[in-house]
């Protein structure tokens, strides 16, 4: 706790720079920090290793800050503001009353590290909507993955409706970025076999066997993956759909993938 | 084709009726009448037996409009509409220049006829959010389920982030409509199994068998399934999650769940 502050306009410049973040890439590049919201995404993220730089509460809203569970509270500029500044700051209005400035992670290949022997891995290439991307490290959560890797990344992951929509998965995923062609050679160098889900295969996922080291490949419900991917697969798979559609949501195909890997390796 | 009119004021009253119909649930239940966008949506309507009364297009975005793949057209009223008029009544803009206006269909239980012996079917109750009703449609689709029943409905099937969500999904899954009790009911009646997904079961979705007649209940994120679904269920399941977040979105869940008893009874 360096000092503490009331903020009651919402022209003063921390007021700002949180504004400009939430709303900007280039700030959040620019800086390397993002705005975290809620009391839980907040604790998520401390718990995920990130450094919060800076926590704006609102004490109405938010009642006693000292049931949040947070630790190196010393180390965190706390800072009070008014209700109507945390409404112009808040996507959720009046429900959580605190907000945290936090320093992003590089996210880079070289720093994954796998928790199992056989690990398994979630790919996306370019994702592009937040809320796609949100949900896809929610089930990665769930699924306790190995790592998320996110191939030619169209957007920084720290995107407030990306954070939003993963209610915290973005910090308890471990996430890696990179291009195609890197994320191919990784994944090579560590021997893993690549699943590519695609809409022209004839393998159907269930029959392939996922106990070992494993990565799941998705696409945009658009596009579909890079010619990239599907010539350096092990093994391209589909998801058989007897409707009158011929797509589904790109995180329900990842989640029907991952959770048939995890159904196989506890059997 | 009744008649052809070209209507550029956003003043007409044919337009103030669509805008109606799509903002207005009430104004939806008055007239029995709702509205589709979009080619592939008009068309996988008019597949799924519903009945179209008017089509509004504006050639200029739409171009010919012989080549819209849909039957009947002596008995649907056309009309020609500007691009200011579309631009006015449309969610996506410049992109497909087409809109309809539908007549509802009641969702009775008694009208549910299964395709198979052993039916599949998906049961929501007290769905919230219109994207995931739209994903569960969606879903529902692809795995081709026998019926989609919504116990305790918050709302009407027709509203328009409902159909855009389940890209043309509402249109083809058989989808009936009651409280808690009278589903419940009609799962008895028709001898049909009932797993309800729920956080505090203990057996694990994959050590159930679902090659019999199934129904798959899903209850909100927020709130769960209500006691009648739990006390009144075969089994209970969970999906074991292994992550820091509590809860999965429930079209995820739904799918995880549908696509499993789908593996099995291909298997």
């Amino acid at each position: 706790m360096i000092e503490s502050k009331i903020i009651s306009s919402v022209q003063n410049p921390l007021v700002k720079k949180v504004l400009a973040l939430k709303e900007k890439s280039r700030e959040r590049k620019k800086t390397g920090l993002f705005v975290v919201e809620g009391r839980r995404e907040i604790e998520l993220a401390q718990k995920g290793g990130y450094k919060l730089n800076t926590l704006l509460y609102c004490e109405e809203i938010l009642g006693d800050f000292n049931t949040l569970k947070i630790s190196d509270k010393q180390s965190i500029e706390l800072v009070q503001i008014s209700k109507s500044v945390y409404e112009k700051l808040a996507y959720r209005k009046t429900t959580e009353g605190i907000l945290a400035i936090a320093k992003s992670k590089s996210h880079s290949l070289d720093a994954i590290h796998f928790k199992n022997k056989n690990p398994l891995i979630l790919v996306a290439e370019a994702p592009e909507k937040p809320g796609n991307i949100g949900a896809l490290l929610r089930t990665a959560d769930a699924a306790a993955v190995d790592a998320v890797l996110i191939a030619n990344p169209k957007s920084d992951v720290y995107n407030p409706n990306i954070i939003r929509s993963s209610v915290g998965g973005l910090f308890t995923n471990q996430i890696g970025m990179g291009s195609t062609e890197e994320i191919v050679h990784f994944l090579k160098k560590k021997k893993v076999k690549i699943y590519c889900a695609a809409l022209t295969a004839s393998k159907k996922y269930m029959d392939c066997n996922f106990k070992s080291s494993s990565a799941i490949v998705v696409g945009t419900e658009a596009l579909g993956l890079s010619e990239l991917w599907l010539q350096n697969s092990d093994q391209n798979i589909i998801i058989p759909m007897e409707g009158e559609i011929d797509s589904m949501n790109v995180s329900v195909s990842a989640a029907i993938l991952i959770f048939e890997a995890k159904r196989q390796r506890v059997q």
